[in-house]
Parts: C-alpha cells; sequence; structure tokens
C-alpha cells in the first residue's frame, strides 16, 4: 500500500501540573494507508517540537520534514518499515527532534504493517511467540513516607507483584529522609512485591551519593535502582557500576538513540536498560537496543509513561525474549493512560501479568473520542503559509 | 542586569536547494537586558523545530519552553550564563531539540554579558589573550573532479592556507572516482595549502572503506578526513582508529550534547574533535569539551557553516588555546554568511589568520537590515491563542 497521509493531532489535558508526570499531554500520529487502513503511534516529548518535525521547511539536504520523507511511499513489510525509517532519519539527520518525532510515525507504521499481513507486531519483529511479562505499577512518591506508604497499599490491593516509586522528594532532603520513603514504600506493599526506586536523575554526577542511597536501600529489596544520575554522565555511571552496588542499576530513558544506549550499557556498565520506544526512534530502534541487550547480558525494560498506545508498542518490542520478564506498567491518574484506547489496552491478567496481544498490529485502537476530547488546535503559519492545521479526525 | 526579552527572528534564502549547505536559513536569537543592552545568537538545525523550544507548551516538570526558563532572570557574570544554561537543560530535559535551541540563547548571553563587563568573551572563559588561527575554506566538492579543480584554483588564488572540500560526489562513485576529487582539490590547491576531506557521514559504519579512502588519500597531503562514518557508529570509529589510519580522523559536527563528543574522542578514538557551538548547546557545552579534548590530548576544531555570528562565537571558545590551531571558516555563496553581521564579522588579515577580536562581546553585530531582507513571518496558534509571532526588528 501507498502512504496517503500523516495525520498529527496534539491532545492535553485541560490542565498541565509541573510534575514529572509525562502522561498529561501527547503528539498522536495516524498513518493512513491508501487501501483504507490506519496505523497508530505516539511520541513522548514535547508534541508542538515534534509537530514542527512533520512540517519544518526544507532548511538543506539534511533538514526535510516527515511528510516529505515519507508521503506517497510504499508499505507492504516490515523491511518496508526499516528502510523508511532510515530514510526519514537521513532526511532528518541534522533536525535534532527527528528521534522524538519520528518514534509516532514508526510505531504507526509498525501498526499499519501488522494489520496488512493479518500479523502481531512481535510476529513482525521475527518472534513465534510471546511471553507473559510482571508489569511493576510506576508510580510517583508521596509527598511524604506516610502517603508512599498508603499509595504502595493502593497499589499491593490491586494486586500488583511489582511497583516502582519515583521523583520528588527522593533526593530533596538527606539520606535518611531518603531511606524512610524507600522504607515506607516496602512497608506499603508488604513482603512480596518487586519494589523499584527512581531517582530522577537527583544526583547529577556524584556517584557517591548514589553509592551510598544503593546501598542502605538494599535492605528493603529493591530490584533496582533507577537513573540515579544525569543521562549524560556515563562516566559516573561506571565509577558507580564499578564499586558493584548491592542494588542494581537501572538507566537509559533518556536515549534518543541507539549509541546512547550502547554507551550507557558499554561503557555505564549498567545492569538493566530502560528504553522508551516514544522517544528512541520508535520500535525500529527500540528492537536493535533489544538485541544488543541480549549480547551484552543486560536485562532491557521498556520505560513509557504515555497512554496504552506506547504501553502496546512497548511490550511488542521484547515480547518474544522470556528472560527480560519485567514491565514498566503506567499507573498514573492521567485519563490518558488508559483512556485514549479505550476499551482496548493491555491489560493485567488474572495472575497478575501482561502480554502482548495476538492481534494483527499493536492489538489497541485509539479512541477518536477521546482524541476530539483532548484535542489542541494547532495553526502554525510562516510568511501567510499554513504549514500545519489540526486535521479532522 | 534582568532578561527582559528572547526575541526570536526566522531568517532564509528565498529559495532553499536541497544541498549540504546550512547557511541558506537560520534562527537568529536576540536576547535583550532591561538596561537596554542587547546580545546576539544562532542555532543550527531547524529553524521552526527550535522556535518551538522557546514557546511549547510545558508538558510537565521537564518540558517547560525557555522563555519561562530564562525571561526575568538576572545574568550580570560568567556564573550567571553557566547558571542559566543548566536551568534551561533541566527545564527542557526531556524535550531532545533542547541543545540546538538553547545553542542561540546561550551564544547570546555570553555576547550580552562581554558587553555589559566591557570583556570579549574568550577572556570571560578565563583566557588572557587570543591566538590567530588558521582559517580553512570550506566548501562543497565540485559536482566533478574538473569542477572541484577549478573551486580549490579559486581558494588558492583568495590567499586561503588551508582548504576542506565536503560532500557529494563523494563516496557515491568508486574508489577512484573518490581518489580523482581529492586529487583535483590538490592539484587546484597547489603543493602549500592544507587540505582536509570531509565525507559526510557517507561510509555509514563501514570502516573498510573508511580506512581504504584514507590510505589513498594519504598521498595528497591531507590533514584529515572528516566523518567518513555516521555519527551514531562509534565502535566503528574504534575499529578505524585503531588501525592507525595514514590519514588523521575528525568528526564531531553531530555531536549535540557533551557526552556524544566525550564518547567520540574516547571511545571512538579520533584526532580531531569538530564542534558546532549553534548545535552543542552554545559556548558553555564547547567550552567543556575543548578542555575535554586538551586533556585528552585530541584538537579541538570548530564546526561551523552559518553566519559569521556563529563563526565569531566559535572563534572565541578556543581562541586561548594556542596549539588548537585551525579554523573551519565557511566559504559558500549565500548571503547569509557574511551578510547578516556586516560590516562585522571575522576577517582573514594579511597573514592569512582568523583572530578573536577584542572587542566586548563575541566581537560582530547583527545587521537589522539583514534580518529584515531575510525575514520569514511566523504565527503559531495552539487553542486560539498566539505563542509566537514575530517581533519587530
Amino acid at each position: 500500500m501507498k502512504i496517503e497521509a500523516l495525520d498529527l493531532f496534539y491532545i492535553a489535558l485541560p490542565e498541565i501540573r509541573p510534575a514529572a508526570d509525562s502522561s498529561q499531554d501527547s503528539l498522536v500520529v495516524r498513518v493512513r494507508g491508501d487501501n483504507g487502513l490506519v496505523g497508530w503511534g505516539e511520541c513522548d516529548g514535547s508534541p508542538l517540537g515534534n509537530l514542527a518535525a512533520y512540517v519544518m521547511p526544507m532548511s538543506h539536504l539534511n533538514i526535510i520534514n516527515l511528510n516529505e520523507a515519507l508521503l506517497g511511499e510504499t508499505v507492504d513489510s516490515p523491511d518496508d518499515v526499516v528502510r523508511l525509517r532510515a530514510k526519514a532519519g537521513r532526511y532528518g539527520l541534522d533536525a535534532q527532534q527527528i528521534d522524538h518525532a519520528v518514534a509516532g510515525v514508526d510505531v504507526a507504521l509498525w501498526d499499519l504493517v501488522g494489520k496488512y499481513l493479518g500479523e502481531p507486531v512481535y510476529r513482525l519483529l521475527g518472534y513465534e511467540k510471546s511471553y507473559p511479562k510482571l508489569p511493576y505499577s510506576s508510580v510517583l512518591f508521596g509527598k511524604t513516607p506516610e502517603e508512599t506508604r498508603r499509595i504502595a497499599m493502593r497499589i499491593s490491593n490491586d494486586g500488583y507483584g511489582a511497583a516502582k516509586f519515583g521523583w520528588s522528594p527522593m533526593g530533596e532532603g538527606t539520606l535518611e529522609d531518603d531511606v524512610a520513603l524507600v522504607a515506607a514504600a516496602r512497608e506499603g506493599l508488604g513482603p512480596d512485591p518487586q519494589l523499584m526506586v527512581d531517582a530522577g536523575v537527583i544526583w547529577g554526577s556524584d556517584d557517591a551519593a548514589a553509592f551510598e542511597r544503593a546501598e542502605r536501600f538494599a535492605e528493603f529489596g529493591v530490584t533496582f535502582l533507577e537513573e540515579p544520575l544525569l543521562p549524560d554522565e556515563v562516566d559516573a555511571y561506571r565509577r558507580l557500576t564499578d564499586r558493584r552496588p548491592s542494588v542494581p542499576i537501572a538507566a537509559g530513558e533518556g536515549c534518543d538513540f541507539y549509541r546512547a544506549a550502547d554507551d550507557l550499557m558499554v561503557n555505564g556498565g549498567i545492569d538493566y536498560i530502560q528504553i522508551d520506544v516514544a522517544r528512541i526512534g520508535g520500535i525500529t530502534v527500540a528492537d536493535r537496543v533489544c538485541r544488543r541487550a541480549q549480547e551484552l547480558g543486560v536485562t532491557y525494560v521498556n520505560h513509557n509513561y504515555k497512554s496504552h498506545l506506547t504501553v502496546a508498542a512497548s511490550i511488542h518490542v521484547f515480547a518474544g525474549i522470556e528472560e527480560f520478564g519485567l514491565f514498566e506498567y503506567p499507573d498514573g491518574t492521567s485519563p490518558l493512560i488508559r483512556g485514549l484506547t479505550e476499551p482496548t489496552g493491555i491489560i493485567v491478567n488474572s495472575d497478575g501479568m501482561v502480554e502482548a496481544p495476538d492481534i494483527p498490529g499493536l492489538g489497541v485502537e485509539v479512541s477518536t473520542d477521546a482524541l476530539r476530547k483532548y484535542l489542541r488546535a494547532v495553526r502554525i503559519e510562516v510568511d501567510g503559509k499554513v504549514l500545519h492545521e489540526t486535521p479532522a479526525i
């Protein structure tokens, strides 16, 4: 089939809070084939910034927008998706936001080709079967240990077998304050569920502060300590991992391209690589990182904190690899997380596990009602020419 | 002084050609202090994409735009610029295009503070004096060896002591075609000028192809072979440099942040690191890479192919380091290269050298006539609210 249109929808909650909660808005991408099939994807990052990469006027040979790169192209197979992803990357080589932006259309193309061929995406990636994974409820810390404990109790009552707590106030007070937060999370969860801690890059390049926390958190049975340091600080990650902290170290959500992930794994020495399919340029690149992680003996985990469109894209990437058994499962309060794809979604089953749907494509569908409800109308003009106007749903 | 306004001007030639020539457009940033002083900077990358980073609606804690981060802040000293650069980076942590976008305002803030304190930027960076550098005329290959030879003769006649030829048709034909291009460049230059070759990432991850070229180009006295491989392919750079090719290897223009440059130097093993101050987040980050290069024994060279605003910003970064003696000097035909700052600019002196101006700030001034002439009017609306409209010049 030929790519007939790329439709871009900026959606957002009516009010955006300055919290570390990226489920408050999104750029949703719809790819329409000339046979009537559609595929859906979503970008992390700034919706307006990502939208610009689809419509930006040509600057030169290496800054040509995604519409120019993709409209009218033929896409019938996984090889076509990989070819088009590479073309889009070449066209946008010098536009920094290309990776976040192309992620949406890459995911949508995998969805589209899956529907076209009648195969779930994980099979297009070469996996015979998919394995269930243990979802960890991904939430923010409460403002106090007590609030954190209550959140943890709720998660435990909801039946989750694992939970990750993240960001503020972790790292903003003393070491003992940090320990109290983790202790409260464990207390609220009870002894059995896995517990992860996301430090939200709070210690910058201070590997000693990170090491001290990892040692203290160990007594609470922490599965991993995530992003204790800034993504750029690969040498600091190496200093940290060389000391073999008692809690394994996870990082990678900030990786916008393959090399950044490989660098963190090889040179940073991390134990878990966490890839956001909606940032790293889509399923095509996430798949490459996943295979590289297997080679290196690093555990691949998804990062995602957007809608179930991205939750679905995330699980297909490593569905076929049994030993990569954990799955980040956004569990915030934003109605975009589940609402965008209702009634479809990646549902926790009665065993407390999640699995890639055995349905052609991603296995979830965008609700046009939800799109309409949260849509923000965007209009971009240059010299009076309209480069973008929100399309009809 | 307080930052009163960030004014954004998208300028472009009337017609943009799909050539590897990034001097065809720009996003120019003017910072206005509340004392009437102004500073100027420029971003590489997509003007529309960069502009979005200044006005994008907040997505969450880690996607807050540059206007929010900087307006109303106090900036009186180099320390303030460094502090504000870090703040802008935190506010934009998850918006991929933040580095290209912040480059413009970072450069403008250094210009502003230099004017405020009555010091050229290189002195603000801690250098007592500036050293002259040998500019290499940076041009594209001709379509044929014969056309390349004529371009080289023109450069030689213009009195340049060095020249770099780049991009297509290098790597598009056979090995012998590539050799013929380099031979023609050398023939046209004559025996004395230094000659550099920019392969424009044409061999992807094929280090063997790059090595073969380096060996063959050596007989023409090539100073360095630039970007034979894709910026992402650090392992391929390492395989190439481990074979110690007869021509030194240069790379780095694609580095959008500090770690990417450090990675190429430490793990890629390159001999020259080429940093574009208008991409890597401004003078603040370029300065950090420059000092790291000194530690590692790697030669720092600027990359730039925009206006003399960026040429000036580039030279201040390493003006004080005598052993970093080469300077990329854009020598294309776009009237934006020299026209944007006319009559000021970084002029090749009678010894064939360039030097950082001993004038407060960057030492060049933007021509408002040029801005007016090439201005593109931009208007961005979200839900009927105007987020950006081109300001008065």
